[in-house]
């Protein structure tokens, strides 16, 4: 039998949800149920802090996620933010905005979601705040980490020759959510061919691991995670380091369960250039350094270069250019809008 | 003319946040505009975090007040948390979903009370995350501070024979919101005699230097700060401190304004016990300490005395004591809220 929250209160929830999670006294001497949590950090670090709000209706949906998965996701794209400066996730905080169709069960599964994505990479839930929104589920996530200070990442320090790397595939997680719109490959279809698309939409993999070598070894120049599709957030990155890119459209990687996907309305590339929410990390390193990125068996592919002209180009199998115009989602233009994914 | 959020852009509005910000590149290398911020703190601190969400239709509504009010009070409610550990508020996150009846004026307007507020408290902006949200303005503020890591005051040291003291007035903003609904006191009513309850409410003042001072001084056992009204946070702490506490409503300080108003449903006690949203810090002092708090000037009333029985009472001017029972919001409890406060 499903309960209701109005049953259990706000503060009967807040204690499940602080039993529910991990503790870490040393790290964490007080964490969720007093005014602030308070936390230590190692002296000679820099602290990261990021936030990210996802509302249901404009980032998800209700009826192509589960609620567990929805979880996992609000953590994962906040610690994808704390690895795109090469740093270590360590803390996090949730709000929640709880419409009244949500019961007890949904939020418990919820946090499941956001624990299990939380220990997978040693970081714990430290605070937050619940309360009654009347219409939608509104969730606000923030996360913490650390960075050693002269080792952090930033998005300006691309220089004209630098090569541009990618971690993983692009464009599973843009095609996944068409598929689970789809009446083929919806949310019940267990059709293993649109299984892994669907996965990755649902439950991203922030990569941790490897933004944290990455910012160790000093490889890279500048990294960017990419939540809004390459196109754009090669462009961010280009803006903030003032040059420019060519892309090697060959050369992105491209998943095989994209590039076989039956159901698909666009092209494979697109929605690697366009469809956002990999979140791979994407990144630059001097020509001089990729012996030794090489070396460091990162799972990254080289798919272009960093130029002075400030413009961005794709480059085709015949060594043809044309202009990459970022195509990514902008929350205030509506006519752009894609759907859920930003 | 007003500006639409659409011509304007996603990354247009980012830009002008950034702009309107202050800055502090040595605190916070790295502020809005990358993935995460990178932020500096003390060598020797523990860092405090605290995040708030705040939801049209249930938090706030945008008939009783002004966005700039609405923008100083996002800010403060999180700074009172970040004092009522005893800290420093130090950065700032806001995460935003904006509806489209939010022109760019508005959400300038907003965040011109967020920094008015920030700067108050010496605390930056850094970061943050906006979107677009259907219907209604969601807010979701993070504050980060620090504190010397032996000298954090929880909610849990309260121990019998300790005294209990309230900064401030208590009930001010409760009424304060039973006027702005009014139609004698309302939003545009420019009566004297309403004015400081309604700006009470609109812009509650964090008491970080009170706060701080107890803290630094070693003086306060416990402390919370009063957001749902003095008997559900009394409560939350003698809970976690397991012990009780005994109030002498005579002692309650009440402003002259609420002693006085005309237009209130209820006796000026009713907002002071629950009414919530005051933002004074309600704090213990072991008896062996008091003499040094006096000499300390700290604007604070004592108002009781915490007991070993675990029940709280309210003494009365004839010592005729009644049970005091928490009476602020649930958030979930739809049937025990009183409006927009929590």
């Amino acid at each position: 039998m499903s309960m209701k929250l109005s049953d259990l209160g706000e503060f009967g929830l807040i204690d499940r949800i602080r039993k529910a999670s991990d503790r870490n006294a040393k790290r964490a001497p007080i964490g969720i149920g007093d005014d602030a949590a308070a936390l230590l950090l190692s002296p000679s670090s820099a602290l990261l802090a990021t936030t990210d709000m996802l509302i249901e209706g404009v980032h998800f949906d209700l009826r192509t996620t589960d609620l567990y998965s929805l979880g996992w996701k609000a953590a994962a794209v906040n610690l994808s933010d704390i690895a795109a400066m090469g740093g270590l996730p360590r803390f996090c905080l949730t709000a929640l905005g709880i419409p009244p169709s949500l019961t007890v069960e949904d939020i418990g599964e919820f946090y499941r979601g956001v624990t299990a994505c939380l220990k997978k990479f040693e970081t714990v839930l430290v605070g937050g705040d619940t309360c009654s929104s009347k219409k939608g589920f509104v969730i606000s996530v923030t996360a913490l980490g650390e960075v050693v200070r002269q080792r952090i990442v930033t998005r300006s320090g691309a220089r004209p020759g630098d090569r541009i790397y990618v971690t993983g595939t692009l464009g599973d997680s843009g095609a996944g959510l068409e598929l689970l719109r789809s009446a083929e490959c919806g949310v019940r279809s267990k059709k293993p061919e649109c299984r892994k698309l669907k996965e990755k939409h649902l439950k991203p993999f922030p990569r941790v691991a490897e933004g944290r070598k990455l910012a160790l070894s000093g490889l890279a120049s500048a990294m960017i995670d990419v939540s809004d599709g390459l196109s754009s957030d090669l462009g961010h990155l280009c803006a903030q380091s003032r040059v420019g890119a060519e892309v090697l459209v060959e050369q992105i990687p491209l998943s095989k369960e994209l590039r076989s996907a039956k159901a698909l309305k666009q092209p494979p590339l697109a929605y690697a250039l366009s469809g956002g929410e990999d979140y791979e990390l994407l990144f630059t390193v001097p020509p001089g350094k990729i012996k030794k990125l090489k070396a460091m068996r990162i799972a990254a592919t080289e798919i272009g270069i960093i130029t002075r002209d400030r413009s961005m180009r794709l480059i085709d199998e015949h060594g043809q250019g044309r202009p990459l115009t970022a195509t990514g989602y902008d929350h205030f233009r509506y006519g752009r809008r894609r759907g859920s994914v930003r």
